[in-house]
């Protein structure tokens, strides 16, 4: 009897699910249409019949368990969710214990950029890697370190808060009360403010400013290389932190790399006698937005082993 | 038969050693009069000389191993120290191979910092906690972090290199190559050359700065205010990065606590929503120079654990 496990990610507007054999073999994927808007109780309804329809599917196959990846904080042996700021309705909420108790079965839920950092060390860019640790540049960024092949969760499960890092004392000020926060430098929505600092429009996206680039546009360039310094200044402390093998970028500023990956470089280089005195790897990650998925589905497993 | 291990401190001028019990008691300790600049070979004899000294001394008691705090880069599979800047001679020496044999007895090698972190967390500001960052603020500034009970090494044993993470992008140059560098803001020596920048003096130590702070001088007293932003820029990310329950600094600096820790805090408390919204410590740390001796008689106990 084969093994496997059903994935959960919450990150997006709407939850999705996958079952993944104990090899790593994603065998289905399913998108719910509910919106998670719509409140935990119609979310917590959705997994429950996401998995049981797959269960059903694989009755043939052992379920190992679900792990579910939740954006913001967990309280982690309470297993619920302790601060989502996007969706505060999602607050307090014992997401586990209600869907363990309506299924039957283990459920583990995990941050989802630890989840995405889990899943790239299982199938995706970090395969065969122990430690490393993953930025994912979106609207905010968000990161995962995974340390001995586990994440880092810290105290209260806030670690890897990496978009918070101080890049410059000075910078641009954040929504956490600090000022030169990473994110407010190179995140998907810093990309947008630094183009229309350089009046390339009113009303663009940071794909604008990429297709901008792309055409030759100077001032969109030297928005990624700002985008790219800033994203050096802190992979250069966190590798003289960490001293690990590898560093990942996932989201959407990625296509972008031949923009942003020379100054960002440049930066590390300079600023870390660990980056240029070891094998350090700094990469796109590899899963994309299915990074979560695999990392949720890799909870349960890891849990057993 | 009660079980006792030996560790050493090559973190000075001369080497120490001291007899620690399994509970973590000091029974005894021997500073060792040759110079460590006299070589390698000479600073292994003394090893190997205070080790049977005690050894003779304690001959009722099971010795349990010997450890070591080396400054510097350890390899850790071979033992061998990697690279230790201000004695160059001790490059690729291997000091473990070189004890173990003379003596017969299991010996660990570990970095200076590490031990010190490590012995705090044994005995001294961290009992109780698996998870701490020391600092220790020196003529540069070093680093140890402890996770899971456990010294973060890193790939190459590197990890923790916390003096050269960058808290102002274009601050003071370091001779890492990189410009910011903790340590040239933070440091004793940054203390002594800030106080330069402020007319304290031509030939100044870092205890002459503090005691004119002491008497009251405003210069002397910004000097501390400098340096304590630029550690609570430092702890900020730190805290972000790892959500760890505590903190700890330790040096010639401490004293000045008064001065430099209202700045800092201001820092940490502005720059870290996880430091606002959890029971984060940042205290001194307790057992001074004694940290590293400690941390490195531990080193046996815990790796039989």
């Amino acid at each position: 009897m084969a093994r496997y496990s059903i994935g959960v990610d919450m990150g997006g507007t709407n939850l999705r699910a996958a079952a993944v054999k104990e090899d790593g073999r994603m065998i289905e994927k399913i998108a719910v249409s509910t919106p998670l808007a719509e409140g935990p109780d119609a979310a917590a309804a959705d997994i429950v019949r996401s998995v049981e329809t797959l269960r059903k599917k694989y009755s043939g196959d052992e379920l190992a368990g679900i792990g579910i990846g939740v954006p913001g904080f967990i309280r982690m042996p309470a297993g619920v969710i302790a601060g989502w700021a996007n969706m505060p309705m999602y607050n307090d909420y014992p997401v586990r214990d209600r869907i363990e108790t309506a299924l039957g079965t283990k459920v583990i839920l995990e941050n989802d950029a630890n989840s995405a950092a889990l899943g790239e060390t299982w199938m995706g860019a970090g395969q065969g890697v122990q430690d490393l640790v993953l930025l994912t540049l979106g609207t905010g960024i968000g990161g995962g370190i995974i340390s001995g092949g586990k994440v880092l969760h810290g105290a209260q499960g806030m670690a890897a808060e990496l978009g918070h890092i101080t890049i410059s004392p000075n910078g641009y000020p954040c929504g956490c009360g600090n000022r030169g926060c990473l994110e407010k430098h190179a995140s998907a929505t810093a990309i947008v403010a630094m183009g229309r600092l350089m009046n390339l429009g009113a009303s663009l996206t940071a794909e604008d400013v990429y297709n901008m680039a792309a055409g030759g546009n100077d001032r969109a360039r030297a928005v990624f290389r700002a985008m790219g310094e800033s994203l050096g200044i802190a992979l250069a402390s966190l590798i003289n932190i960490f001293n690990f093998p590898l560093y990942l970028l996932s989201g959407g500023p990625i296509p972008a790399w031949e923009f942003f990956a020379p100054s960002m470089l440049a930066e590390v280089e300079r600023r870390s006698f660990t980056y240029r005195s070891t094998k350090t790897r700094i990469e796109p990650a590899k899963l994309g937005n299915e990074a979560g998925l695999y990392g949720a589905a890799y909870l349960p497993f890891q849990d057993a082993g």
